[in-house]
């Protein structure tokens, strides 16, 4: 492997650039919710990335849960869940480089069972299978571009996503 | 970098493909449990991909928590904690990727302290370190092919799996 | 794909090295905290691998929780978090190998824009965006060379990390 470029800062120990902290909030209480929804996709095409984040503040919603955590999940092992940005040209630089590192129709094991997605599980190690993301005040507890993308990597056919919100 | 194939959906805004939601549970409790184990492992190998599903439902049951969370976590820095599915041609798949996105021997920074494990740490990002499950109604809250594996990239020593569940 | 070297174990069923569980810990309270803070950075340099493990430490500390998780999110889809071990030579191997995988300079279509970022959406893939870790008797339950590090991908401006404990 060559050289990284100049402009990197690594540092072992403490970290250069810290600022300050601020607490947001603090909540102790004895009742506690658990509210669990799947969520069901039927995407037509073969390969997607689907913007949930709407999907997931209405279970937000349903559930009750003001501060606490939500657990997204895709049920298979053919899809993932991510967080990132929702820009046009990015979702197309995210769909090639997923593409050209797990790529589809390379001589897997896999498909000796008779499957042709040995790709979509690969893909599925890029984007991580499932997340976790922070319920503060009533709200996903997310900065400005952070938006929930389903990935889907073996379309056409019914799927699930798993969401389920814990906290009080 | 190439084109990205034609069937690729990429929906910035709303998920196309949603079909409908079912709720599954919802429980409000107060007592609250939260349960941890280190589980041992000494693989044979310096690799392996191995099936902990079971493993991880028996520190369920032990731990008598019904709705909640499971966290499975790798407790060193050269192994990973991923979910995907065991069918044994996809293993050899997921072992080739792994290796030739992060392969062994290279000339890494690292062995300079004397150790020849700087591709494990990789392979770690590529599985991820952690996960999170789901526990819903006594059981984890998977789809059909779901299965919990530990990836040991540096072997033949003792190393822990640390699994917490919490919930009701 | 080339084979996999010889020194791979792969077990679709029961896992091989399974030694012994060791129970650490089993808590049942009814009352609740969660806290949550951000923690703002200001990095001086474009990239950056930086140890916050003692920032995190200090948020468990304000947030009184002896027993749960800790969950560690950047707020910004250019950076990531991820736990692996502080050895400064590995930080190089780390930061080369994520550049080589998800490299600047490219024609990322996210780049008409006019933003020069697109690698760093990339980048955020290899690391996650964000980790779970467990909090066990007042402290990060965590192997001896587990750190947590926060990745920074586009900096020179301010950006916030989010920490939420959740436990007893």
């Amino acid at each position: 492997m060559g050289l990284i470029p100049d402009d990197w800062l690594l540092e072992p120990h403490r970290s250069a650039g810290f600022l300050k902290h601020e607490v947001i909030a603090h909540v102790e209480k004895a009742s506690h919710i658990h509210h669990t929804e799947h969520l069901f996709f039927k995407v037509p095409s073969r390969y997607a990335l689907l913007n949930i984040t709407d999907r997931v503040e209405e279970v937000l919603k349903r559930s009750g849960v003001t501060d606490g955590l939500a657990f997204v999940s895709a049920m298979h092992i053919t899809a993932g869940i991510y967080v990132n940005d929702a820009e046009s040209g990015l979702l197309h630089d995210i769909a090639r480089w997923i593409e050209n590192l797990a790529p589809f129709g390379e001589d897997y094991q896999h498909h000796q069972t008779g499957e042709d997605n040995g790709d979509a599980h690969l893909k599925s190690f890029l984007t991580n299978h499932s997340l976790t993301a922070p319920i503060t005040q009533g709200r996903l507890d997310f900065g400005t571009w952070q938006q929930i993308f389903y990935a889907e990597f073996d379309g056409k056919r019914e799927k699930r996503v798993l969401v389920k919100t814990l906290g009080v």
